[in-house]
């Protein structure tokens, strides 16, 4: 019997990206020099960095004028004004402050630390902010690949999130295409019969970080073909990843 | 060129497992007989409810007998008191009680729903336990593949968990052997000459979550080899995983 099995595959040779660069362009490019094709049913995983970097989400610290309140932050948390200034431009709610670290919720919904600004990987003096609509940006890839190479492909962009209680960090989805982000096991029975009550798995999520094993942090790998997913292949969004504020127990 | 890749194959073949069974050796069996050779810096992804099945860590109901406050906190949660007193039993702190919900740090330092007893895919009318010791039961495993196979791999050990602002759960690492658990960016330089202050990556939950992706929760796929994994292959413990109390913000 042949195992099923999933692929992880790198997907080397995507250049320096730059504003308005045609991004699935380039990962189509990239993936025909490597003799990878895409297939019906891969998943591409892209990291928000590129994504931003091509819909020009990158900005000049030295173009932000912080307020008073960004000034006042930084003081307290020992950080640039600059940056604190373009977090809370991205932030809806502040959830914690404390020891040095900012956790908020981003417009979008997503908790995390610094409102997804990141200045690694960017040019120096500058910071990356997450994509206005990630769900959007990963459509566009899809529809894109599809264009290119004819192949119906799930698309997540991800980026790196801590989380309480445990150490270290792990990729997360932040925007979706043509795959459901949860497969919903609540009332299936297992083969005991038992029914299962709250399993729900982020699936999304696991596809994040299992591209992010091959990624890693300085390799210059923004992109990674998941081969043998067995979906739900469905028209999900990010947002179904996003606990609501009233169901949270931990905000 | 070829792209370096990650392969994430399940286990098939894997007999019911019961208290005292040679775990090692079936799994070996298991692989052999689908043609799957173990190979240095393999990393074998076994779900907990498997090794705790092997190591007898499944409680029949029946034989607990729930104390005044399992019996009291069943009440207002809407469980099984003898779930309960299993959970208590199993617990160091009560994180959280809400919503039906409850959140513990168990003996381990695990901080997760329910302590980690779960009554899916045991037999009806029992519940099963974290491991005892987990990176035991991980050294344990890969001891005995390297006597069975030869190969010196690295093991983690999986479970479940839910997690704060997301919905959904992931597989994370709860037990672990012969890998190093964290990637410590902190102090390396981008391509920018940016020196990262923060990235650590959480590597082991990033292995135990892609592996999910090929066990799925119905499919009585309770291993993955993933095959391509870099490391590191040091001797890491889960620990490195539990973030102290005094350092976490959400507790």
């Amino acid at each position: 019997m042949i195992a099923p099995e999933i692929r992880l595959i790198a997907l080397h040779g995507i250049p320096e990206i730059k504003p308005n660069d045609d991004l699935p362009h380039l990962i189509a490019l990239a993936a025909k020099r490597s003799g990878i094709r895409f297939r019906h049913k891969d998943v591409l995983i892209v990291t928000q960095k590129v994504v931003s970097k091509a819909e020009g989400r990158v900005v000049k610290l030295d173009s932000v004028e912080p307020s008073d309140s960004a000034t006042s932050f930084a003081r307290i948390l020992k950080k640039d004004a600059r940056v604190i200034e373009l977090i809370l431009r991205e932030t809806k709610r502040i959830v914690k402050m404390a020891r040095g670290i900012i956790i908020v919720e981003t417009r979008h919904g997503f908790v995390c630390a610094n409102a997804g600004v990141d200045q690694s990987n960017v040019k120096k003096g500058s910071a990356s902010l997450l994509p206005i609509n990630p769900d959007e940006s990963a459509e566009n890839l899809r529809d894109q690949i599809r264009k290119e190479t004819g192949a119906e492909i799930g698309v997540v962009i991800s980026d790196t999130f801590g989380r309480p209680w445990r150490e270290g960090q792990v990729d997360v989805a932040v925007g979706i295409a043509g795959i459901g982000p949860l497969i919903d096991y609540r009332g299936k029975r297992d083969r005991y019969g038992y029914q299962l009550k709250a399993t729900v798995i982020a699936a999304a999520d696991e596809l994040a970080s299992a591209a992010e094993l091959v990624m890693g942090k300085l390799s210059g790998v923004p992109a990674v073909v998941v081969r043998g997913f067995r979906g739900p292949f469905t028209n999900g969004s990010s947002r179904e990843l996003v606990r609501a504020w009233s169901r949270d127990l931990f905000r």
